[in-house]
């Protein structure tokens, strides 16, 4: 059962230790086949270096069910699944605990656009979430997590899709994307912007966010009709 | 002699140039047998890329002395002893100088729980120990610098088996687990969190530690009878 | 057509992952042939690792029009242009989005000489231009990239052959050189220093620019007729 | 001749990138036959992977002369010798601008010890030269660079076998030791303490040296009669 979709889930999983985003087991990509409803997703703790398509685990996109597999999915596929349910332009997931995205996550910031890096993938500041409940952590934790970042762009008015990723407080980043390599391509640009504007503002501490219109710019040559970067 | 723990302590000991934890011979990884109260430990100032698990030395716990091996023990062996000692519940122990945790250990600062990738290993702040005296240095400094860790520990009630890693003043880390291998991986987690926490503070100088309910939900989802992480 | 440039083109584009200068296919080089009057660029989105020396693009250095080539060249194609129209003593241009030179360029900070690392390579302060106006953004924003380098030349009275880089403001680092491969030399440099002097400024807030002396020397042992360095 | 110690300063060299001390061919290493008044050392602007025995130029001690080589020597060599005219215990010199080493050199400040690290290999602060006056600047460059370096430690009453390298003021570091390969081994150490050491100052800005008896415990027990690290 999907097994190209476990194929590119494996291989985005793969991308990770390579663009260095992970220490160990520390991230998990998924991407959803729409028309199925059914999510594939990592296994829970296992080593990259070992790691199978058939270990992928297919769970389903409405109960959470694990639908096909031997392995118990990532502990965070609630979150993922809520993200999918909610943000229904999106095809694939990741989450890592990469340096320096989750540098800014632990400082509870706003990564705001300091420059065309930033503006060549996401359309404006990526949004740090506010601190959960204790309820909210002693309840359903990973399906909250969801919850509070889909809560997040909803009050903000931010579109999943303009700005592919967040900033989970005092925990780190989810990406995504059209699908699962597409969103760990998210996933390492934020970590280089994270770098980068953790020192531009030691540089310039009074550093503001970027001219609006360098932002539109940069954004809107890359995406939507009227791009005109790439072949 | 306990020639599976010295090749898995030799395993362990090569673990560390892998993970960018030691330059040159600075680091160095024990294990012991508790039923026959043995240590195995890295002989002194060897280099990784030619040991083998025949350098291993094998050390009696309560007298020091050298039971098997032709090489002189790592000179920090009595440190370990005297952890092993006092903490009965640990396996394995690893000493570095990996450059984030020893910049706190200089800076003679506690590494407090920021965030996920801390609580799901460390339930709570890693201590800095405070600084020794003259006359615990000029006199039996390593068994010394073990003694003042467990004061560490005893003073400010933090069970080592939760919290299994301490920054020694001045100096740098020295982490444990289960076995060998188990401190290696609680060393490099130190590492991740030791950088993050340095530019967190820097993004949020008058950042506090984290939830005690979020600590408590990581900790506890990959620790103890009602842990779900992993397989 | 120019075979041998468009494979210098292709090398100097494959040092810029090996330098660790660019991620996925943020940077191009490009070379001039000054008699022909043609440029030779990279290709727009194209990965490093499946390019080659035909998919280069020849480019009329006048009117920009493509003269070979199946591809679009790279994006930034017409600030490569200007710069080489007003700049007549340079045969090699590169653009990257290197961390420390962007982290530089999104603070809108000259980088300053500080040491002789710096003086080796590029003869005083290299500047970052001044923010560009909306309709400079919105017209024919690459040209105009091209435009704004110059003026910071020309009204800053700084030869472009003594300090063969710039910081484009919010954006990140354009260098150039006698070639293809020494523009890279040069960015490679620009990258050094653009680290070294965050820290230093870090490490002494109140440092001003080196010896005018000393930047002599050094420049001028490495250039110029009375230089002395190498072979 | 001395075929031998051209092959350990080659192999010395080759040290430098491995360690990641050296970009292109910032760095040179040196030696000298003590008995024969005789310095090897790498030639000038020669690249690292191409790099020979037969490349290394035997230079007079006294004189500068070189004695046998095909090749320049590297411009440095004047202040290679003024140090080992100067300082007659040392067998090996190396200098570099290795980031962090040149961070600190060019924020002009000393490396105070701070840990053990540091006092394991140098015994106190590293100490960092005045800036040099135009007229030594102008003058015979490089071998006033050497007497300065001399100054620093006679002035300061620092025995340079003690502590085996120095921050010029506005360049780089330079290392020594017993010989080529050890002096390599200092550079590396000494880059690591100033990495450390640059943000255990950002953790702590009112940190002062470590006490001066762990200091001694730590040097001592690697160097001198009593020295017990190793085998």
């Amino acid at each position: 059962m999907l097994e190209q979709l476990k194929e590119e889930v494996l291989q985005a999983n793969l991308e990770l230790p390579k663009y260095g985003l992970v220490t160990f087991t520390w991230g998990n990509v998924s991407a959803i086949d729409r028309e199925k409803g059914l999510v594939v997703i990592k296994p829970s703790g296992v080593e990259y270096d070992v790691m199978k398509a058939e270990d992928m685990v297919v769970v389903d996109l409405a109960t959470g069910k694990v639908v096909e597999g031997t392995k118990k999915p990532s502990s965070d596929t609630p979150t993922h699944l809520e993200l999918y349910r909610q943000f229904s332009e999106i095809g694939g997931i990741v989450h890592t605990h990469s340096r320096h995205a989750t540098t800014w996550a632990q400082a509870g910031r706003d990564l705001p656009a300091l420059g065309t890096t930033h503006a060549d993938y996401f359309y404006g500041t990526i949004p740090c979430t506010r601190l959960m409940t204790d309820s909210e952590i002693q309840g359903e934790y990973e399906l909250e997590t969801g919850k509070v970042i889909v809560e997040t762009f909803r009050q903000r008015e931010i579109n999943p899709k303009d700005v592919p990723a967040v900033l989970v407080n005092s925990h780190g980043p989810f990406a995504w994307g059209t699908d699962a390599h597409n969103a760990v391509h998210n996933a390492v640009v934020l970590e280089e912007i994270a770098y980068m504007n953790l020192f531009s503002y030691q540089l310039n501490p009074n550093l503001s966010s970027m001219q609006q219109v360098l932002l539109d710019k940069h954004y809107l040559r890359k995406h939507g009709k009227n791009a005109y970067y790439g072949q």
